[in-house]
C-alpha cells in the first residue's frame, strides 16, 4: 500500500487538471469499444481513433464507450475534448489511486470506482480502477487494462427481453456500478474462505507463520475496506442528488446498490472482529503450548531435583557415615526416594497440574 | 457466517430483480396459508393455487397470507404479479441474506427481519429469515420454512376480545414485528444462561476449551447482534414513515418495539462487556495457575540446588580433604544443610511467596 | 443482570397491553398513599381503595397520589381506568425492567426511572424501578416496594416557607425526579470508597481476590450506567417536550437536574477509566511479583550449577587423576569456586539484576 | 477525585436554590474588591459590606465586583437580592464541584470554571473554581479564596493605553476567561515537562515506582481534560448565543479564545497517547529485562546440565567400568565437555541467543 | 512537541492582540518579495520596505507578496495598518504554533496552513508554519524562514500559458494551499518508506531499538496528524464560505484539495493501523524468540535430570548395592539411560515440542 502514495507524491506542486498517469502501465495499447442500443437495435464496435465516438455524443440511443488503458495521455485529452469533460476529471481518471467517489459537474456526472477481483491462479486480489462517466446520451467507462467485470452486463444489453435495452443511460451506469458492487461478494467469500481455513489452523497448529497470514489478511481487509467503504457514501450521493441526468425510475435500483454496499461493509466489519479474535485465540494458543512446556520441566524438576539431593548425600565420602554400613540401606533410600516422588505427584493431581 | 457471503455471490452480474432463491431449502414444497378476518367474521383457510388469493387483495377485511418455503420461484412470480410486488422486493425476499430493513415502495411497505429461536434439542440458535409485505389491506409474510413463533397472535385473531380483531392491517404487521421481536428476549435469555454457566467456569476451572466456548458465545453475539441491531432502525423508519398505510393510532405501538428494540441492544451491549471481561479473568486465571506451578518449581529448586552442591563438595574423592576424616563432619554437613534450608524457607515466607 | 431479561422473556408473543407483573414481588400489599397540598391547605392520608382517589383528579389542588406494591393487577387496572391511563404505560409501569425513559401521552407525561440507594448493612446497592405520572392536577408514582428516597421532599411540601406548596404539578414532578438524580450522588460516593480502598489494596497486596472485587466493581458500575445514562436523555426530553403540562417557569430546575446528570455521567466515565487503570495496576502488580520470584531461582542456579559442575568433576572415580593427589587441590577447588561465584554476582550487580 | 462526589453527596433531596456551601472553605473571611472604571475614570476600592456595591449597578460605568472566598451564605445571598441573581446560580456558585458551563438567566449570563495554576514549591496543580457573572454594567466575579490569575488583566485595566477601558462587560467577561484558559497553558507546560522526564525515565531505569508515577500523571491528565473539556462548549454556547448582553464585537475575541481551547484540547489528546505510549514502553522494558535474566539463566542451565551429567556418570563406583582404568580418560572426559560446551555455544550464537 | 505548549505559555494573560512572536527565530532578517500579475503582464521585485507595496493594494492585477521571517514585529505590524489587518490575525501569524484554520475576517479571509517537507540531509521532517491572507487584490504570505515549496507556482505564474494568470487571487490563494497539501504526499511516501524498512526489521531482526524507532515513528504519526487532520475542515470551511472574496469557479478546485486532504488522512489511518500492528508483530517476535530459548532450556534439563539422577544413585558411597557388583551393570544402566532419553525426545516430538 505505501506504494500508492510513492506515485501520487510526483505531481506535487504541478498545476490541477496537467495530466499524467499515475499508476503502473497495464495495457499495451488503449482500446476503444463502442456499445449503442436502443430497445430495437444493437450495436458493438471497436474504434481505432475516438474521433469515430463523435456522432455518438447527441444521437439519442444509448451508448456504451468502454476505454481500456489509460497511458496515451494525448488520446484521453481528445476524448476529454469531445465530450467536453472537465480537466480536473481527466486528471482524476488517469490517476489510479484514487478514492472512490462521486462528483457533479453539472453536464455529466463522474464516478470512481475500484473493481476487484480474485486471481485463482495467483491466488491474490487484484484491484483495477474504474472510471464512470455519464453523460445525456451515454456512459464512457475508463479502465486500466483490457479485461472486466462486465460480462453479464454485456449479455444483457444484446438480449431484448431485458429492462436494460428500454431504460436509459443511467439506467446503464447504475448497472456497471451493480455489477462492481456484487464482484465484492465474491472477494468477501474468498476472504471468508482464507479466514475459516485460518481459524482452524490457529486452533489446532500454530506457528509464526501463521500469525503472518493472519497479519497478511489483516492487511488485505484494511485495503479492502479503504476500496468499499467509501462506495456507501458514493451510492448514497448518487440518491441525493438532483441532477437531471439521474431518473426518478432508477432511484429504486440505486436504493438496492446501497444496500449491497451497506450489507458489505456490515460483512467486513464481522470478518474485522473475527481476525482479531482469531489475533487472541493465536496468542493464547501459543501461550498455552508455552506453558505446557514449562509444565512438564517444572514436574520432572521438582520430583528429581531432592531425589538427586537425597544421591548426592550417600555419595559424599565422609569416614563416618554409618548409614553407609547398614545393610538395608541401600533398599531403605529407593524407598524413601519412591514416597517422596509418590507425595509429589499426589500433590500435583490435586492441584489439576497433571 | 462466513457461508452467507459465498451464497450471494453466486448471483453478481444477474439483472436486477432476476429471482434466484439464495439459501437452504429449508421446506418441502411451497405452503399457503390464509387469514382472513374483520371485528365479526374469521377465516383460517390452507390455499393450494395462490390464484385463490386474489379476491382477497380487494376485500376491505383483515387478510394475511402466509407462504411457508421460498424454493418454487414460479409461485412467488405469480403472487407478486397478482398482488402488483416490485420485482427487487421479491428478490429481496428469494435472497434469504438480507440485512433487516423496512423500505416504502409507496402502495406497499415491505419489512425484512430474521425470526430466531432457541432450539432446545440440539442446544443452538436457529435464524430464519422472515419478509412481510403490508398492503393496503393485506398483509403478506414469507417464511423459510414451515413453524413461526406467531401462535399467539393467531390465538389473538382467533378470539373476538382482543384489540386485534378490531384494528386493521397496519396493527396486524405491528403485532407479527412485536412477536418476532419479544422473541428475541428468549434468545437473549439463554445467551444469558450460558454466560452465566461460563463465568463460573471461568473462575475456577479454566481450561483450553472453555476459551474457546467463550468465543464461540462472542461469535454467537456478534451473529445476533447483526440480526437485532438494523431492528432499531427498522422501526424507526417505520415511525417517520409517512405512508398512509401507518394510521397514526398504530404508531404509539411501534414506539413500544421500539423501546423493546432499544432495551435489547443495550442488553447486547452488556453482554458483550460481560464476554469481553470474562476473556481477562480466564487469561488471568490461566497465568495465576501457571505463576503457582512455576513457584513450587523455584522454592524446591532454590532449596535444593545449594544443598546438592553442598553434597557434590563432600563427594568429590581428593586425597587430603581433612574434613572427610573427622568424626562429626557427616552430622554437621546435615545441621548446616538444614541451616541453609530453614533460611531459605523463612526469607520466601517473609516475602509472601510461600 | 442476566436475570432481567429472562423474567421478561416470559412475556414473548402476548398481546401489548396485557398487564403482567414481571419482577420480584417486593411488598406485601399495594399501600395507596395521598397527598393533597396547595399553597394555604396540606392533607395526607391513607387510603385503602383507589376509588377514593377519584375526586382529586379534576380539584384544582396538587395531588400526589403514590402507590407501593405493583402485584395486584386488578388494583393497577382499575387506576388506569379512574385516570385515563393508556395499556401501555400500565404495562410499562408493571413491567420493573424498563429502560429510564419519558413518553408523552398527550394527556399525560410518563416518566420512568431507577431508584438507587445504598443499603449499608448488607453492603449492596438496591435498585427500584418507579414511574411517575404527570397529570393536569395531580401525579401518581408507583414504587415496587414501601419506603423511598422521598423523606425529604414529603418534609418541604407540609411546610409552607417551601417554594413548592406555591408552584404546580410538574414542579412535584421536577422535585422528584431531582431527588432521585441527588440519590445518585450518595451511590457515587459509596462508589468513590469502594474505588479508593481497592486502589490501595492492588498496590500493595494483590490477589486473585482483588481481581475478583475489580470485575465485581466494574460490574456494578455497568449496572449503575445503565440505570443513569438514560436519564440524561429523558430530562433533556422533558425540557424539549412542547407538553403544556410542563410550564417554562419549571424549565430552569430541570436543566438544573440535567446538570446534575450530565456531572453524574462525568464522574461515571472517571471512575471507569480508574477502575480499567487498576486491572492494569493489578496485572502488573502480579507480574512483577511473579519475576521477583523467578530471578532469585535464576540467580541462585546461576551460580551454583557451575560450582557443582566443578564438584561432580572432581567426584569422578577415574584411576589417573593427577589433581586428586594434590596436596593444595581441595583449598584450591575451593578458590576456584568461590572466584566463580564472586564473577557472577560482580556481573549481576553491575547489570542491576541484584 | 472520588472526593468531589462525597461532599456534594451531602445535598441529596434538599430543595433546589438551597444555599449550601460544598468544598472546602480556603479564606478567612469574604474579600469584596470592586473596580469601576470607563475610558477616562479608574477607581479600585474594598468594600466591607455588599451594599456599598449597589449604586454601581445602574451607573454606566464598567464594574467589577470579585468576591473572594465563600463560606459567608448571607453575604452570597445578599448580593443574589441586591443584583436580582436567581437562586440556582446562587447554589452553583457555592458549589465548587460544578462542570465548568455558561448560562443564560436573561437577564445576566452566568459562567462557572476553573482556574488551574501550579504550585511550584509543593509540586501540584491547583484548582479554584471561579463562577463569572455579566450583567448589563458589571461583571461579578466569585473565587474560593484569595489569589488569583488577573494581575495583568488589572494592570491593562489601569492603564488607559488598553482596548479594555474601551470596551464594555462583554469585553471584560471575555478578558477574564480568556486570561483563565491562557493559564491552562502553564499548566500543560508543566505536564510536558513531566512527561518529558518520565520517558526518559521509562527508557532507562524503569521500576514500579515509575509505573506509579505514569498512573499519577495519568489521573491528573483525567482531572485536567475535565476541568477543561467543556470550556470548548462553553465558549461556544456564548458565541452563539443571542443575548444582547455579548456584542457583535466581541464575538471575533471569543472566536480567539474558542481556538486556543480546540488547541489546548488538541494537546491535551496528544499528551494522552503520549502516557499510554509510556505505558507501553514501561511494560516492554520489564519485560525485555526479565528475558535477559533468563536468557543469562537458560544459557548456563545449558551448557553445565550435560557437563553435570557426564561427571555424574563416572562418578558412578560400579566395580567394572573400563573406562575408569585406562590412562587417557580423564583428559578424554575434559575434551568431550569442552567440545559439547562449544557445540552448544555456537549454536547459541547461530540463533543470536548470545 | 511538548515544546509547544511551553513557549505560548509565556503570553498568558497579555491582552489578545498583543504582538509577540512565538516560536523560534528561523530567519536572519525579514525579506519581502512582491510578484504582480495579470493575463499580460508579469513582474516580480524584492522591496526592502512595506510602504513599497502599499500601491499594489488597490490596483486590479493579481498581487502575491510573502514575507519570509516573523521576528521583526514592526515590520509586521506596518503590514497590519497598510492592509487593514486586525490585530488578531497579526497574533496568530507570529504565533507559530497555530492549529491549521481558515477564518473570514469580512474585508479578507485568513488561513493558517503547516507547510511540510522531508529534509534528505538530516533525515527529519521540517514544519515550518505558514499563514495566507486573502484579499480582494492580492495575497499575503508570512512564511518562518526563506526557503519554501511554492517554487512550480512561480513557474505557472511566469508562463503565459498557464490558467493561474488568467484566474483572479482566490485561484492564487488555491494554487498555495494545493501546492501545500501536495507536499503532504511527498512527506506520507517517506514515511512509507519507513515504515516499510522497520516491518521486516520487525520481522526478522527486532531488537530494543526497534521498538523505539517505531514509537518515533508513532510520535512523528501524531504530529503529522495534528497538522493534516484539520486542513480537511479548513478547506471545507472555504468552501461553505459565502465570502464575496471566492468566486464560484474556485470552488470546483477547493474540491478536489479537499479530495486529497480526504485521501492523506485515509492513508494516515491505514499507516497508523500498520504502525500497531508492528507493534503487535514486535511484541510477538520477541516473545516467541524467547519461548525457543526457554523451549532448549526445557528439553535439555528434562533429558538430563533424570539421567543424572541415575547416574547419582550409583555413585552412592553404601557397602551394601549389588548392581555395583554385577558385570553388565555399567552397560545396562548406559541403556536405562538411553532408553529414558529416547522416550522423552519420542514424547516431545508427537507433542510437537521439538
Amino acid at each position: 500500500m505505501p506504494k500508492v502514495i510513492k506515485r501520487t507524491a510526483k505531481k506535487a506542486g504541478q498545476a490541477p487538471g496537467t495530466l499524467m498517469h499515475i499508476g503502473e502501465r497495464k495495457a499495451e495499447s488503449i482500446r476503444i469499444t463502442v456499445i449503442d442500443y436502443d430497445e430495437q437495435n444493437y450495436q458493438e464496435k471497436q474504434v481505432t481513433s475516438i474521433k469515430e465516438c463523435e456522432p455518438f455524443k447527441t444521437t439519442s440511443t444509448t451508448t456504451w464507450i468502454n476505454i481500456d488503458g489509460l497511458h496515451q495521455i494525448d488520446v484521453i485529452e481528445e476524448i476529454g475534448k469531445i465530450f467536453d469533460l472537465h480537466s480536473l476529471m481527466l486528471e482524476d481518471v488517469l490517476n489510479t489511486h484514487q478514492r472512490p467517489k462521486a462528483e457533479d459537474y453539472q453536464s455529466s456526472i463522474f464516478v470512481v470506482l475500484k473493481m476487484l477481483s480474485y486471481d485463482e491462479e495467483n491466488d491474490k486480489f487484484r484491484s483495477e480502477q474504474i472510471s464512470l462517466v455519464l453523460g445525456s446520451h451515454y456512459v464512457i467507462t475508463f479502465q486500466e487494462s483490457v479485461g472486466d467485470v462486465f460480462g453479464l452486463v454485456r449479455d444483457r444489453i444484446k438480449n431484448t427481453k431485458w429492462r436494460i435495452r428500454k431504460l436509459g443511460v443511467d439506467y446503464l451506469l447504475y448497472a456497471l456500478i451493480d455489477c462492481i458492487v456484487d464482484h465484492y461478494f465474491i472477494v468477501l467469500e474468498k476472504m471468508a474462505d482464507k479466514i475459516e481455513s485460518l481459524q482452524e489452523k490457529v486452533a489446532t497448529d500454530p506457528s509464526q507463520e501463521t500469525l503472518q497470514q493472519i497479519h497478511e489478511l489483516k492487511s488485505e481487509m484494511i485495503f479492502f475496506r479503504k476500496s468499499v467503504w467509501p462506495v456507501r457514501e458514493l451510492v448514497n450521493s448518487l440518491l441525493r442528488s438532483e441532477s437531471p441526468l439521474i431518473h426518478k425510475t432508477t432511484e429504486i435500483y440505486l436504493r438496492d446498490v446501497y444496500d449491497h454496499a451497506v450489507q458489505i461493509i456490515d460483512a467486513m466489519e464481522t470478518y474485522r472482529e473475527m481476525i482479531s479474535g482469531m489475533l487472541d485465540v493465536y496468542l493464547s494458543s501459543i501461550s498455552n503450548r508455552m506453558n505446557a512446556v514449562m509444565k512438564v520441566l517444572t514436574i520432572i524438576a521438582t520430583i528429581f531435583i531432592p531425589l538427586t539431593f537425597i544421591a548426592g548425600i550417600y555419595g559424599m565420602n565422609f569416614e563416618y557415615m554409618p548409614e553407609l554400613k547398614w545393610h538395608g540401606a541401600y533398599p531403605a533410600v529407593w524407598l524413601v526416594m519412591a514416597t517422596v516422588a509418590t507425595i509429589m505427584l499426589v500433590y500435583f493431581k490435586k492441584r489439576k497440574w497433571l
